[in-house]
């Protein structure tokens, strides 16, 4: 799907982001001296190893702020909004300060969201919600999106048309790779056109699986919510002789909320990830010899995990009205361990848990709200600049911005190799 | 199973409780003048009809409290603790409370838990422990019970041979229906052998389904879970066109905490519960509409509803390994609602949430906590003044006590003639 | 103040309700069979002595539920609602409840709220907002009233004058005991005049000290957050040498929320509450003793005790910029503790934790929600069978209608003698 | 107090680490191949100006992990570890962490906790607790520290004695910048001494202001609390005519809390921290505008804002026992905001919150536990490899090591030229 690069065949070039053009227009914002020095930028490795530098390249990404002259004229400026893909805690906290950064700091014509996902740029103006301080006001308050979403592709041409009708100069789209893999064909029809619209992605992934994003809104509230899950099912599996709490967690193919809850609940025993080999053997030894020592046990396990093996093997779950289901993991190691331990005649209760849209729908907690809140205002600062077919990330604390060909050129995984991984395993084991 | 009295059947003699025999042994306890007088009965019936009063019986409960003169002698006294059957908010409050009382107020020699249920009572002494302070000092802060439990009967003779074994005086019971039969064969085969051993149940069930039990604990924690559960469905729900939250929530025979859930959340739609009758079509229909009329909406069921039909019809859902499996209802509407829209091409998303164990396993929220702790004062009271073969409930504002064989004499549902299911029916149609 | 009756002096009179007159206008909702029969009662005093009736009376109250003939034609009622005094976990909920059943249920031609209390029925039309769907939907999800509140009482003929204007035909007044006062002032002024306006009181303590009143609203979820401060108090506590930690809590003349939080939290050593004597030196002693013995201990104090000593003794304490202020016990008895140990040569620390505010604006638990939908159905009952002057109450399990003239001849203050109070000296001693 | 040097005046001397001397003990640890490379550094700027590198010294920190030789020999090592200073969300996720990686993955022969801050290390084998793993299983779940806290210095000698006495390899001291100086003394005498004992530093600063510690445990969580309390604040304010909610956080010297908090909430109209200039006839004008306009207001005051004028001008507040007290801004705010009202005749209503102790007493949220555990284990890696007069801290991403003495050499407070800062003006202009 993408090209993988490796990290030492990435260029700077591969970290330089697109403008629209000349800036002309001076910032309506009051910016005190010391406040930003345009053309700063942030370091990608700030690791450097015994023999000195490792990263000989030294590359490193923009570092996004309020420029003085911008390239649109606020006063002429037309935001429009769009939220894409599964839910994710921090969505409205973002679509909140995208619209008062909008309208309070730059002064902005309109601010529209476009309803239900990309199928809003294509699907008239039922879609289309203006949005105003009275709307979003307490919108952070709840879960979910005020905007609606939805999966899937829509026609790109159509897309720009309809962005072309409403006169959006920034089109903002919080969405995951998928998304933004549409952000990037607008972002190209756009320039197709020569038209003077800007593509700002704002990267969505409760997994934490976009690269060089290494922190994206509502992880730290998913993890504080998969946690309750973990130790329900802790409480579960030690109130039942060789009880078993099994907890399925977000994650296709990175493993960051299972190992950071983990890591938060104390409680679990086997944290199985996407990263880590998955050997089913291994596994009913691991659970049999716990059982047999202390009794009760939690396994956490991502959903991406264990899919090979779901599919080589032949292997059907069925879904809920009988019809096969593929690739379910958490029922099938339900399943499996159940079988394994009735085999061997020992006594045993799984409590299966699936939390994922409890997690999901929770509104951001205190410091998702903070990191939302200046998340947006950074998208707001870099559309108004001129960038485009760019995500706002966040990299070795700063706040920088990604070229999305970049961010989609591969997958951002738990490296195994890693102390956090590491402590996994000690607090596991 | 159990003989249904009308409640126009019912006489006092059903009401009255079993006594051990004669109180001699003053208590430790320092009663001040107004206390608590001895024989005073709570009302069964408090209304009274335009005519006059309804209940020309005047059948009353026995209200428990500290007596003057206890049937055993405190410095002999030994507790035996037992929790049996699925989680509920609040066990570790009542096996604290009685733990305190019995060592604190009563001074009583010893406070033993058997450990997974009523096996603790076959198992041998690895499975007794003995409670003290520092054992039970911080447990209600946690869910689930620091005892263990399970389910299944065992044999009733050994589990008497063990309280003798261990010089039981007072055994108190925490369990569902049941369990509480358990307790009944347990309460005679003491009698049998003319044994002075207290039998008290305490009862517990989520579902607020035992007779004459107006408030169980654990209920109000159960409700608020159960509302976080909804609401997450209705996020869900709201963000995706034609998207439908479906949450099952406990409750075999008794709706009580889906139609609370429904009350306290404001968010549901459609409310199913076993005490009405169930039809398909109807619930097709209304969901048809709905989402032609809003876009989206939220179901809960009780686990209960629609067993006839699944039954009947002869349905078979499968579980996760593919296996036949009976009477799921929560993927039964899931899977059906889906094949109808399909039907009528209506595209549409549905989120399938099963919170029960996230439920079952929460600590016990404050006024719960408050509720066991008084629960478990009126169990050691009642234990202590020789009362047997009864449970601690509560009824029209009083703790009182219910004979075990009233209890299960019948299920408690939902009336849904009362004003309490009109409510629910007002704020979801 | 108000007259105090003792209990047997009470008559079936003080517990009749008022009606405005004739009913004739056929109910809009669909009454089943079972549903309802007019003219039930629910008996005041439900627990029998051992000799018998206790309550030779044998008083009742009415109780509530959906009239067959109603006296005020639905589509011509106009409905106002009025939020007076302080903040109670629930107004909301009891506000969008009223509505919904108005506007749904009962299909009456206008809701309104007047705004800031009383106040909001002298001051204009700014002051009066038209509540619909849209606007109450999600009110019950924040803390608070979107009417807003205010203390005080005001002209009773403008108020009048007020519903007259905007044609209220039942005014729905949510507050307290000093609110209901001018309930009753009002019912009053009405009647003088002749107009046809209900007036129904909602009870609003979160105290709890609204006599004849079991329930209120806001109660439960009072005692979680209440536990809450008091666990930060005990942890503080336990963290330092001879740490004190000290929670003042709501309760001017009713201890209920301290009592109850107590019994909840567990870890409460001492509890003070109004309706026991209070002693400093005893208070002293008891630290002391706790202290030397275990090296922390926390303290509850309800608000309203030690009012007596504050005032005979002359004490002063001062307000935060200097000047004198009567009677906060929070400050008082930290400093008097404080002063005491030093004088002995303790070291020690005292944690002085004032959550008031922090209780009393929170949205309502789940079971309150549940609670304040049904009250708030009740209410609109009630008014269009034409009832007024009366409160909605909750007795012995059941709503009722308690004359408010009743409700404010005394105050409901915790029972000394009661086994909720027992509870809570066991636990603390 | 400490020197403060220019940013430009740090040389690598000052970032680099003591050791105690040769590492000659293989580790029990299994590393895989990729693991960690000792000698890995992180820089201290990864920030580049449009020019090139800013940082032509390119300083950097050690980066911590498992070493493959140790400086001790694993089987004999005494781990001690003391809590310093106030109370913090996570410290009893660090005692366990620190416990944990000790026993279980170092094999060390011994952990003692030494109770009561330093206090512990002068006081005798009462306050010294040997932690295992059935004492710290269960506690990163409750807030405070079991091994109890003080403040104050202590003997420094005495204190080298007790590690002798007790044969201490390596002690963790959990503590603030005051604390830290102890520690750094402490180092200090052990050099003098010639011993063999590490003293490793791990920062605790609920304020977030230890210097070159861009993340500290705990704060996350005190953030989330924050919230709490200024929403309760919002709420009452918006409910009461001319409502104003004053909301005292922590931050002596540096505002981070009440800027996050104030972020987080999105209900804060003004954010008044240290490092900005106070000026209260300012605040009076920002105060009645916002009240004219809008009716009601919340401000948010970090402890620290206005020490100057509140000793410069003689302003004198009171205690709550009338004497004098210096120094807390939230009354004396409280009472010249309304002053200041009074005088113009707006009748107005102050509410005033200070939730200091229920935010540090809160246990960890999910990530911050996630954050305490590694933070333990790193700690553990250090202090096994012999570093000593270190932090264990974070920056730019990375876990690193910080000489006590460049932490100590100045405050970290928040830039008002930062984004974050801007931010926070924005969301309250």
């Amino acid at each position: 799907m993408a090209i993988m690069h490796r990290d030492d065949e990435l260029t700077q070039d591969h970290f330089n982001t697109m403008s629209l053009g000349e800036n002309r227009y001076p910032t309506p914002l009051k910016l005190s001296a010391g406040f930003f020095r345009m053309g700063e930028r942030v370091l990608y490795n700030n690791v450097i190893g015994p023999e000195g530098l490792v990263d000989s390249h030294v590359r490193s990404f923009e570092r996004p702020g309020p420029a003085k002259l911008l390239h649109f004229d606020p006063s002429e400026v037309v935001i429009g909004i769009v939220t894409c893909g599964g839910l994710c805690p921090g969505l409205n906290d973002v679509i909140r300060s995208i619209t008062y950064s909008g309208l309070d700091a730059y002064k902005v014509k309109k601010v529209y969201g476009f309803r239900n996902g990309f199928a809003g740029l294509t699907s008239g103006e039922d879609d289309v919600v203006e949005l105003d301080h009275a709307m979003v006001h307490n919108i952070h308050e709840q879960g979910g999106t005020i905007l609606g979403s939805s999966r899937g592709a829509q026609s790109v041409p159509k897309m720009v048309d309809c962005l072309q009708e409403w006169r959006v100069s920034i089109l903002f789209v919080i969405g995951g790779d998928g998304t933004q893999r549409g952000s990037t064909k607008i972002a190209e029809e756009v320039a197709r056109r020569s038209a003077d619209i800007a593509v700002i992605g704002i990267p969505k992934t409760i997994d934490n699986d976009i690269s060089f994003i290494q922190r994206s809104f509502g992880f730290d509230t998913a993890v504080e919510e998969a946690r309750r899950a973990i130790n329900a099912a802790h409480v579960e599996a030690t109130c039942l002789k060789n009880g078993i709490g099994l907890v399925k967690l977000m994650g296709r193919d990175a493993g960051f909320i299972a190992a950071h809850a983990t890591l938060a609940s104390g409680n679990v025993n086997i944290c199985l990830i996407p990263e880590e080999p998955f050997n089913l053997d291994r596994l009913f030894q691991r659970v049999e010899h716990r059982l047999r020592d202390k009794g009760h046990l939690v396994i956490v396990v991502a959903e991406g995990v264990g899919q090979e093996l779901l599919n080589s093997d032949g292997y059907l779950s069925f879904d809920e009205s009988g019809n096969p289901r593929l690739k379910d993991i958490g029922p099938f190691l339900k399943a499996n361990i159940a079988s394994y331990l009735d085999e061997r005649k020992m006594p045993h209760a799984i409590k299966y848990i699936d939390p994922s849209y409890l997690i999901r729908s929770t509104p951001a907690n205190g410091i998702d709200s903070s990191f939302c809140l200046q998340l947006g205002n950074y998208a707001v600062h870099t559309g108004m600049a001129g960038r485009t077919n760019c995500l706002v990330g966040y990299w070795n604390q700063h706040f920088c911005l990604v070229p999305i060909s970049l961010a989609l050129s591969r997958k951002q995984t738990v490296d195994v190799n890693s102390s956090m991984w590491r402590s996994v395993l000690e607090v596991t084991d």
